[in-house]
């Protein structure tokens, strides 16, 4: 029997309610033993760590994330913390998280259920069969090199800096994970910077070119500008396999991708990190691309798949249950066919059903 | 009789081709006579001044754009000068000219042509009628912040630096810009930054909140975070009026909504200085929105309207013409409605014609 330690964190918002219905799924396994069953133990973070504890996360909460096999995280924010000072922000929970973890992979499939096709903005043609995977730099950038401060100046007015800093490591890891998972998948990886404009994107482009000479023939790579990848996301998004691209690039082309595939409110995502040299073991947290939904937190409406998805990736990356993890994805492809829908997902001629009414229906189709 | 003098730019690929259409208009217009008359100069900028004195804009030019009513810009770049030299790239010729003109503020309409709302990959009814006007800051933020290099480390690797500066002064410029504008349209502001993790995004919220003071209740403000903008405008794009954002979020959004509208071949921008306090003059530079398209450039395919719309937008911001600017824009709408398009907007039924072609049937209509 292997014991997986889960570290839960449904933070804020709409987090508390899908977390609720991926606890439902642990149990179902414990209950069904079979070789592997898991061990879970829950703790703050976010807005919700703030109100008890004065910060988003606590050093305790982030020992225990780093013994853990994985941490499930739900979402945080919300209109409650907006004046909460900037160190102490929700989401600063989030990003010490990654940062301390050294989760330097985020890994966000921007896929199209086939039965929400007609949900996206985009036509049809454009969208169905849709599988990106977004490897997103998540460590690095602007969200964490230094100085990133606001200073006063003589004349009353402000001055405000943020540093966006790569270096050769930093960039060839995560190219190197990016290649790793086109050869699993289409053979191909899009890298988008802004080299015209940013040294970091010469030396992005530069990196990514060097660590592709270990992969060519067989995974072809285009270099393409940022902004001409967010254009072509919604000219036509598949003709992308991986894309590779920083971490603030990401952030806004990971988002757009998924609005783009109709399937929000479904996606989920991983954070990795580096594998330990001799266990093997890499640190690593799985989140909803999702955010905290305020406005519908609290009413039992919101579409818990995204979570729920986010635990089939923590299976499949870092509890070795592939077969568990593919049981869960045909579950929610089962309740989907069934039309079975939230709110965020309703389309005329199907049934409308709560949180938890859609974790249940899922647990039934295990 | 008032004259203006107009610098032209036609820089690379496409650009020399749909300048050449806009030579077209200036002479009817010089010929017509009514008050107003064109003297135009013509010089390199990008690859093409790269090729003839190594760099991609001469002070010689520049001094010439600062004196100039109103530049007329085409496009840079193309794969003959990737190799050349980051300082002297044809894209340094365009980022000199908007920095030493101070040109702070980039406005880029995104708006359906109606005629080509069925060439969106948007659903027809998220795009029929999309009229949004993107308000880009242009020179500050990570595009000109200081240091930008690269260093060599002690390891052998690299390390580069980008840094995302902006004041106050800087932030409060093109906030007023933003609500001026939106006072003569729907009288709705949203600026997109990422103050959740970017000291740049906090100073932002901050200054566009205190500057919008003297614009409410009239002119609504709603703060958006850069990555939700970015999903917003595949979601709903119908819901903005004005967006306010940075350089580099602006660079990305701006494209990304461009596409959505379906009329990418189709849009102008305007670059524009502070008007000067006696005579208020500004400099100014107006471009398309598209590159220099090197797969079709040469062959007479490119799509002159975003071109001559952008010497439209001249009229009206720099020239005090505007009932000839609307003449303009009457003609581009009666072409389109009589069915002639050029390859990239193409679609059944429809009458496909060259640059120059389109060019001359879009005089024969003013
Ligand atoms: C919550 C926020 C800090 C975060 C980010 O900007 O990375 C979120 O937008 C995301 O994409 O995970
Ligand atoms: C050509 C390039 C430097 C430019 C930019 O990044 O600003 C372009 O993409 C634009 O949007 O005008």
């Amino acid at each position: 029997m292997t014991t997986h330690k889960l570290l839960l964190l449904p933070g804020d918002g709409i987090g508390l309610e899908t977390m609720t219905e991926v606890e439902r799924i642990i149990a179902f396994f414990n209950a069904q033993g079979g070789g592997h069953s898991f061990e879970t133990e829950s703790d703050l973070v976010g807005g919700a760590a703030y109100d008890a504890h004065g910060v988003a996360v606590t050093d305790a909460c982030v020992a225990t994330a780093k013994a853990a096999d994985a941490v499930i995280f739900g979402a945080v924010g919300g209109p409650k913390w907006a004046d909460a000072p900037y160190a102490q922000r929700p989401e600063a929970g989030l990003l010490r998280l990654r940062k301390d973890l050294d989760l330097f992979a985020n890994l966000r499939p921007a896929i199209c259920y086939p039965a929400l096709a007609d949900a996206s903005s985009l036509k049809r043609e454009l969208v169905e069969g849709l599988d990106i995977m977004i490897v997103r730099e998540l460590t690095g950038g602007v969200y964490f090199g230094e100085p990133k401060e606001i200073v006063t100046l003589e004349d009353g007015g402000k001055r405000a800096v943020d540093t966006q800093l790569y270096t050769t490591r930093e960039i060839a890891r995560i190219a190197k994970v990016a290649f790793d998972l086109a050869r699993k998948r289409g053979n191909k990886v899009h890298s988008a910077e802004k080299h015209n404009v940013m040294k970091t994107g010469v030396l992005w482009k530069e990196v990514v070119t060097e660590t592709h000479k270990t992969y060519a023939p067989d995974v072809e790579l285009h270099h393409i500008l940022a902004d001409n990848c967010a254009m072509q996301l919604v000219r036509n998004p598949k003709q992308f396999d991986v894309i590779v691209t920083d971490n603030l690039f990401g952030d806004v082309l990971s988002d757009e991708a998924a609005m783009a595939t109709g399937s929000l409110g479904m996606l989920p995502s991983a954070s990795l990190g580096a594998a330990d040299e001799k266990t093997g073991k890499r640190m690593a947290l799985y989140e909803p691309v999702h955010g905290s939904a305020p406005d519908i937190a609290g009413k039992g409406l919101a579409n818990p798949i995204a979570t729920i998805a986010s635990f089939g990736m923590a299976l499949r990356y870092s509890c070795g249950m592939s077969e568990q993890a593919d049981l869960i994805d045909n579950a929610i492809a089962g309740v989907l066919a069934d039309g079975l829908r939230t709110g965020d997902i309703m389309q005329p001629g199907m049934t409308e059903v709560g949180t938890s009414e859609m974790g249940a229906a899922i647990v039934k189709k295990l």
